[in-house]
């Protein structure tokens, strides 16, 4: 790896100004799009559409090529097809381009004999510049806390500003995590499609993202590794310092194969993959939805102490299946101080389940019960974590901003993760504040509970990097 | 079980005419919620506001008692305290009332044991009389069929009506599985909480609902039943008729312990209960989010023949991810005919994975090769049933209007479950068309393969107990 790369990959993430090569006005083209997402987007800096055809695109003046720009360029976006690729990247290099993100496709994941030795070729020129390069086969890249969406979907500029980074295996994965984070309001710093990797894979991204003052968590979604020993070596070097958190597919034989179709690279065995990732500190998960749940998780609430679990609920039933997902999880229930206990009893009638789990149900008529009960459980020393699952019953609307000030006073201390539930956008604003001050929400008890396992888990991973084991 | 009361449960869940025993203007109580749901749902029969002291609620003329009523009277929902109840049923029993929905708490679920005292008592009036009570102890019922909500929650009235009854033993998780449901357009005919069960369980419900016309899918969230036997034996004649899937928790002791003290019956042995599911033909799954994909797969997707799948995707990503559950839930990737292997190939370039998985991204831009992929995967022998993801990426936007004909042409022959993912509610419109026309579509790859597995499993269950096995 040439030296400059890793500083040239801060101007990849913050450019100053990016040529697009291919910009169009054509939406057959993915130039269009591209421009679009930048526009979209609301980059800042200066903005080069490259077209020879064109002298002005989207409202900005068109160059012939990269060599025609008055001024520097940092970036270049390259949309056009696969076998101008290396004439582009000798323009980039006499450029002195900082960065390249190749979307187009047509390298080494298709079937034939010249799409690795094209691959091999650019690979070559950008490796001697030092020149970082996203793609090929890619749908870009977006910084959201630098307003560059180098993309071709502009609607990822619709995802909130977060404290979360994804590295991508798969463009149809990073879409459709970035389209539940919308839903589910869950904020990304940079989202990031690797594609065929000819300089920047995994290894590259975790290094630099370990840095990167705006990530606080990186998730990653991954079909297969070509230096896997590289990865699990940079990861166990940042252990503790920040969660990484991986999903991994290729579970089955036939997933495996048609992950070297897509990306050339196996996805190689399950197993050995998910021993290095403990080695490593990186937390594994089995689902886009967990992955997003536990990243979600992992930038809004502090590390759980110990495993000693209270689950609190307006009804019983959520309360049992979170119970249910946190024994499998590793987490127990915790047994309340006798002080806790007491002063339960004495907000709760007895109508209701009051150890732990605790059915707050038969207490809704009396925001002050609700409020000590959860007061009581949260600052018994006993408890480590809480689960809080509500379901709205028109008569209890007032419950979760009864609740409001409790938790958050309580959410920089222990994780406490909810799931309140109301149908439309009853619940919206007070769950989106509650959000704000590190208290998530999640659709169901089952997921809020699993994510509250994952947060112990990479608790344990990250004290075992840190020598505490 | 009284002969009169399975005929009596056709007037409680169809009735004409209506009494809200503690009917109110004040919303602190639960006959102010009721009177909102009864309104708000539209009920085309007779409203009957009983109270006291008042002479006109909500522009319904009100009655002191019941017997006061000038008409017959087919329900009543209770909501008054407990100890004011053997009264009301008294009254009941002379009005010849005809089905009663008793929402009050403090019966067997409370420490104290004259709640159980209670509860006896009452049971022995409605048993006598042959009256069915859905309840004590519950938010109520509702039936989206006939426009009646008899619940304390005014907002069941929005969810969608469809062919999915539910029958809930916790009222927090029916809420939360009506709200999911309207979040994912997932229809519903009746909800119904059976609370502390004093003479309507599940047993009783399953044999009403499986001859129910109205009902298509019967789903469950259980935590413990007194006569698991009769549950088994009603289900077992059932067999192979109509799906029954239940989400039963309680599978750590300590939730187990909390349902004896919610609706005071034990959770029981999680694995009993599970060897008794299977012999019985009832789908086992495992979370709310399951026991909602699943039913919904049930009534809109016919059974798969076999297990042979396709996985057709706009990106590989997507396509991984639902191969890897679809071979973890017992489907194999189909092979395809040499003639569909020969079609696929020829519409598509041989920049992507053309066997099975099938890549479609590269061919987004031609309409034709896409609907051609589909067409000849879904008409190929060795496929039993299709999971098709798609990520928008504003090039594609046109992809699912493109595809919607050929889906819903097959829809109602092969199984195709779809995840079709795009931000905000851009494909929601063609998302809702191919739904309507039995094409599910789920949040994600994963959630879309899992339904296709309890498809499968549900297959099983039903034709062993045709004796095909």
């Amino acid at each position: 790896m040439m030296p400059a790369k890793f500083t040239n990959l801060e101007a990849l993430f913050y450019p100053h100004s990016v040529a697009i090569v291919g910009a169009s006005k054509n939406p057959g083209k993915l130039g269009y799009h591209v421009m679009k997402s930048l526009i979209r987007g609301g980059f800042k800096g200066e903005l080069f559409p490259l077209n020879p055809r064109e002298t002005e695109l989207f409202g900005f003046r068109a160059y012939p090529s990269v060599l025609e720009v008055p001024q520097e360029v940092d970036v270049a976006v390259v949309a056009l097809p696969a076998q101008m690729v290396p004439d582009i990247f000798r323009q980039c290099v006499a450029k002195s381009v900082r960065g390249i993100v190749l979307i187009t496709a047509g390298f080494k994941e298709i079937e034939y004999e010249y799409g690795w030795q094209l691959q091999d070729e650019i690979a070559e020129l950008a490796n001697q510049a030092g020149i970082p390069v996203i793609g090929p086969n890619t749908f870009g890249m977006i910084n959201l806390g630098a307003a560059f969406n180098a993309s071709f979907t502009p609607e990822f500029s619709d995802v909130e500003r977060g404290g979360i980074s994804l590295v991508s295996q798969s463009g149809g994965m990073a879409h459709m995590i970035a389209f539940m984070a919308m839903e589910e309001h869950v904020g990304f710093n940079k989202i990031i499609g690797i594609g065929n990797r000819c300089n920047v894979g995994f290894a590259e991204l975790l290094e630099y993202l370990m840095e990167d003052q705006d990530t606080q968590a990186i998730a990653m979604y991954m079909e297969g590794v070509d230096n896997p020993r590289r990865l699990v070596e940079v990861a166990k070097k940042a252990r503790g310092k920040k969660p990484i958190i991986v999903y991994k597919v290729g579970k089955s034989q036939i997933s495996d194969k048609a992950s070297k179709f897509h990306t050339g690279s196996l996805a190689g065995q399950y197993e050995i993959y998910h021993g290095a990732f403990r080695q490593a500190g990186i937390l594994a998960v089995g689902s886009l939805e967990e992955l997003l749940d536990t990243a979600k998780a992992l930038v809004s609430c502090p590390l759980p102490r110990g495993n000693k679990v209270a689950v609190l609920s307006g009804q019983a039933g959520p309360g049992m299946a979170a119970c249910d997902v946190c024994e499998e999880k590793g987490l127990v229930l915790a047994a309340f101080s006798e002080e806790t206990q007491r002063r339960i009893k004495r907000a709760l009638p007895p109508l209701a389940i009051r150890t732990n789990p605790v059915d707050m149900g038969p207490a809704w008529y009396s925001p002050e019960a609700i409020r000590e009960v959860a007061n009581s459980a949260l600052g018994d020393e006993n408890v480590d974590a809480v689960v809080l699952c509500i379901a709205y019953a028109s008569a209890n609307i007032g419950a979760v901003e009864g609740l409001s000030e409790v938790l958050k006073n309580w959410g920089a201390k222990k994780p406490i993760l909810c799931c309140l539930s109301s149908p439309g956008e009853i619940w919206d604003g007070e769950i989106r504040s509650l959000e704000e001050e590190g208290v998530p929400n999640y659709p169901t008890p089952e997921r809020a509970a699993r994510a509250l396992g994952n947060l112990l888990r990479y608790q344990k991973l990250a004290r075992r990097g840190l020598g505490h084991e």
